[in-house]
C-alpha cells in the first residue's frame, strides 16, 4: 500500500504520518517513512540545490521542475518501488501532487505537461490513497514562523493560497484517490478521520 | 549566432571551441564559451551530482536525465538566451544533441520522448550550427586515460561506441544544422573546416 501526504507548509503532514507509521505497526504490518525531497542520500542534495535560501544561483522555473523531477524519479524507483515489491507499507511526505499545486496552481505551469512530466519521472506509479491536510496558509504558516524557513516556505501568502487551491482542484479531479481532511481539527480527530479511511482502503483492496 | 559542439569524450571539443573563439574575437564579434553540464554556479553543483564517481548513491537512468535537463534549462535561460539576446556569440561545449545520443542511443531511451523534454527545457531554443567531431572511441579514449575519469567517461566502449553512432543519426536527420567533422584529421584542418562551415553560415543569416 502506498500512501502520500500533501497540503501546505505547516498543516501537520509530519505529526500525522508519525501516528498512522505506529497505526500500521500496531496492526503488525511493516511500514516505512519517507518524502520527497530528499528520500535519498542524492536526494537530500538535489533538495538542498532547491531550497537552500542562501544559494546565489537561484534555481529558474525550470531548472527547479526538473530537480523536484530527479529527485522523485531516483526516490521512486530506489525506496518506494523497491519498498512496494517487498509488501511494506510507504508513506511518503509529499509525491507528484505537490508539483501539480506548487509548480502547477501556485507557479502557473502547464498542469497537463506537468502531469505528463510526473508520469515519466514515477513510471506511471500513484499512490492508492492521497491525504490531503487542508488548512488556511494564514494559520499553517503561524504554526511553522519559529522554524528557519527554505526558500519555498518564504514565498509570500498568496502563493501558499494558491498551493492550497490548487490541492482542492486535484481532489476535486481524482475523489477516489485524494482525501482532504480538515486540519483544523484536533491531532486526535484528523489521526481517526485518516486510520477509518485506510481501513476502509485496506477492506477494497484486499 | 548560437553553435553547439558534440562528439564522444576526448574528441577535441575543447580545443577546438577555444580557436572558434580566436577567429571570433579576430573578427571583432562578442563571444563566450560555455557548458553543459555545469555552465553555472548552479550547474557545477548539479554536474558534480551526476558525475562523482565517488557518489555512493548513483543516479537511476531516469534521474541522470532530469538532471541533466535541470541543468540545461538553467543554463539555457540565464546564459545562453540572455547572452543571444545581447548579440553576443554562444559556443557552447555540449547541448540537446547530448542528450540524445547518451541518454537515448546509448542508454536505449525513448528518443521521441527525449527531444519533447529536451524542448521543454530549452524552451525550443535550437543552436543555428552544431559542429559534431567525429572519432572512433578507441582512439579518443586513448587521447584521455590521463585524465581522472569521471562516471560517463569511464563507462565501457561500447557505450561511447553507441554515443558517436547516436550523433551521426542525429546528424543524418537534420543535416542543415548538424555537420560531422572527422576529428582524426589535423588541429589545423579541422579548424578551417569549422571556419569555412561558420562563415558560410554567416552570409546565410546576414
Amino acid at each position: 500500500m502506498f500512501i502520500t501526504f500533501e497540503g501546505v507548509e505547516g498543516a501537520g503532514k509530519t505529526t500525522q504520518i508519525g501516528l498512522l507509521k505506529d497505526f500500521f505497526e500496531k496492526i503488525g504490518k511493516k511500514v516505512i517513512v519517507t518524502r520527497q525531497p530528499g528520500g535519498t542520500e542524492l536526494g537530500k542534495k538535489i533538495r538542498e540545490l532547491i531550497l537552500d535560501p542562501e544559494q546565489e544561483d537561484k534555481p529558474s522555473k525550470m531548472c527547479e521542475l526538473m530537480l523536484y523531477l530527479a529527485d522523485r524519479a531516483h526516490h521512486t524507483e530506489t525506496v518506494i518501488e523497491k519498498n512496494l515489491k517487498e509488501n511494506t507499507v510507504v508513506l511518503s511526505d509529499r509525491y507528484a501532487d505537490s508539483t501539480i499545486a506548487y509548480q502547477g496552481y501556485a507557479r502557473n505551469g502547464n498542469i497537463e505537461q506537468l502531469e505528463f512530466l510526473n508520469n515519466i519521472a514515477t513510471k506511471g506509479i500513484k499512490p492508492d490513497i492521497t491525504i490531503v491536510l487542508d488548512i488556511d496558509p494564514n494559520i499553517s504558516m503561524e504554526r511553522i514562523q519559529e522554524r528557519k524557513l527554505d526558500r519555498i516556505e518564504s514565498e509570500k501568502i498568496d502563493f501558499h493560497n494558491k498551493v492550497r487551491e490548487g490541492f482542492l482542484e486535484i481532489a476535486k479531479k481524482e475523489p477516489e484517490r485524494v482525501i482532504i481532511i480538515n486540519a483544523n481539527e484536533s491531532l486526535e480527530q484528523i489521526k481517526e478521520q485518516i486510520e477509518s479511511i485506510i481501513v476502509n482502503k485496506m477492506k477494497i483492496l484486499t
